[in-house]
């Protein structure tokens, strides 16, 4: 049998055979979110402030093993302001993977700062500690405690991990590189709401974390983010920049900086609430999913499942395939064949130093982000679909 | 009886007495709001696409006299985009009322272009022609179509009419000062849905507006805003870059600009399409109340009712108090003992130029807007005081 044929039937073991296409993520609604979002109506309070949003903060920070949180109104502007209050400024260079979605560097871009893009390692899909150390011994040098590239003259002001569909970066081994080259720790835990790093949950292990809540997330506000941290400073710098760095006064409207409207509305909040009571039982259904797609591909040969490193627990966002390097030619047509096949399939994103818009930006040896890129896949990973493996069990 | 004592007591006699605070404006919810963000869980559909997305657009288009509407997340994302698609580039200067709330000067600053404030008139509380025309005499210069501030070397770019409360700027005379200087106009409609001026609808009046469905508006989605425009050229770049300038692709994730995530998930759209459907409503309901105000107020001394000019027809969002010059001393004590009493009252907006982070922008003498930010107050405007008039008539 062919790798095609192989993959779809035994994917099909797994999610079943349909008539239509098996989407990749979709949310699952199956707690109180009717009764809160109704409750929002009732009561007049679906705007920028809410009982709602004051808990989703509370347990956003909770969840994510953090002491505060700030809900803002997505992933994007969650990283954007989280790279602001660490004190990047327009100019500086911002280190990221270019194996990442483009918000990475869209928010690096919102503030005038410059994307920097490293290379990843195979076993986490995030950036790689060793050849972020082989890079900046090349191109960096610390003066007075600052790190600039002295191949263009800026200051490198922070890193951005992301944990590529949930799976957390090798933090202790960056973490070690960054003691040599400080920068601020930025995580984009966009992914990686439930995941774990040695015990950690993403979005504690740098020095301020952003989280999406968009619906292809595990958890949805319909639209939405979160900013989770430590550090109560930056944590109410971060308040104060999102509702319009306005001051509190009983009637006049006093803002002292350049302030942004990113705030969550207290609708979204509530559907976030209602969502994140079911954090606990969507990871377990994932895990579940997860575990019969480890058991259908047993023994396959030409793909194999991505498995989070030892020491890492990740959400199983999306679940991901990597082709053998001998069948990354046959990825385009693998993806035309499983998308024909109602098996929804994506590939990993396009390089950001690919894009037009970075074309032109600093960057390290690619290496493994081009070989992940040729063979990284997507298959339907929605939550539900680990149900029916519960039913099966 | 003394003026404090004055207002109190007509303002209650439309109001009521109560023994909590009177908001100055709380959303209403009398249509299908609850029904349709049911259908969102349901549906599954809670996210940046759906449905709802593409009604509350063709909705917001046809109430505002466009061709086109493109929702985003708020009245600042609305009016960066709409500025961005004008043209306006980091370094340009950008024509706006020092009299506005924060968000005009916000969303000109994110796109590192300078705001820079102009007078506001008497009869609108909007930019003031004469006093632009004045102005432009002496710092602007046209050189081969473009207008530059001579003053700093700058590109003036837009210029931004607010309607302020609803009461639309004089647009024809503000038009034919821009026909000399030229330059992109961009309507900041964020509180003027359902105001028309010489029976066109506000945010048809320039090249594009942006409207916001904030939760203090007469219309809500929670939090969200709008882009409007008869140029579909804008209206599809704006989509694009608010939706991360992704090209269309079977699968792969190819963008081809510095994109924004400005997206309006599908449950704040579903909530604006109910709303939307009871304009209307609100409209004859703040009339009723604007009317019995009006009434109670005849033959005050001390203070007057503002009214919108010959040839406008606002949407009353704000009711509006201005002050007699000889009692603006009194401003502060007035909004003490109104607030005091449960009659929630607000000055106007700081005026920009005062704001730490605006204080050094370029600007016109500005005295006419001092003025009014000495005498102008809001008092209690929800559309459900309207709707007691409505019962006692």
């Amino acid at each position: 049998m062919n790798l095609t044929k192989e993959l779809i039937h035994r994917i099909q073991s797994v999610i079943g055979a349909h008539k239509a296409p098996v989407p990749l993520h979709v949310p699952e609604f199956q707690g109180r979110e009717r009764e809160l979002l109704l409750d929002c109506i009732n009561s007049g309070w679906v705007s920028s402030v809410g009982s709602y949003v004051d808990t989703f903060e509370e347990e956003v920070a909770r969840l994510s093993g953090c002491a505060h949180g700030v809900a803002v109104s997505n992933g994007t502007a969650a990283l954007q302001i989280a790279l602001l209050v660490s004190g990047v400024l327009a100019g500086d260079e911002v280190l990221m993977p270019a194996l990442t979605f483009v918000a990475t560097a869209n928010a690096t871009s919102h503030l005038g700062a410059v994307p920097h893009f490293v290379d990843s390692a195979h076993d986490t899909m995030g950036i790689c500690p060793a050849s972020l150390r082989a890079h900046l011994e090349k191109i960096a040098e610390v003066k007075s405690g600052v790190t600039w590239n002295s191949t263009t003259g800026r200051r490198i002001a922070a890193i951005v991990p992301v944990h590529v569909f949930g799976c957390p970066v090798n933090m202790n081994a960056l973490k070690s590189v960054i003691s040599d080259w400080p920068m601020a720790v930025v995580e984009d835990a966009a992914e990686s709401l439930g995941s774990y790093y040695h015990k950690n949950p993403c979005g504690s292990l740098g020095g301020i974390a952003a989280i999406s809540f968009n619906g292809n997330k595990i958890i949805t506000t319909g639209g939405g983010g979160a900013i989770v941290t430590n550090d109560l400073t930056l944590a109410k710098r971060a308040k104060h920049l999102t509702t319009t760095a306005k001051l509190k006064h009983k009637w006049a409207f006093i803002h002292d900086d350049v302030g942004y409207n990113y705030r969550m509305p207290n609708l979204n909040a509530a559907l976030g609430v209602a969502q994140l009571e079911q954090l606990g039982d969507r990871l377990k259904q994932k895990q579940l999913l997860f575990d019969a797609y480890a058991k259908a591909f047993n023994g396959l040969i030409g793909a194999k499942l991505f498995t989070a490193p030892e020491g890492s627990k990740t959400n199983n966002w999306l679940v991901t395939l990597m082709l053998e390097r001998d069948k990354a030619d046959q990825r385009d047509s693998l993806l035309e064949s499983l998308n024909m096949a109602n098996v929804t399939t994506r590939p990993i994103w396009t390089l950001m130093h690919k894009l037009p818009m970075y074309v032109g930006c600093p960057r390290a040896d690619l290496t493994t982000a081009i070989d992940l890129e040729a063979r990284v896949l997507n298959i339907p990973s929605s939550a539900k679909l680990g149900v029916l493996q519960e039913n099966v069990a």
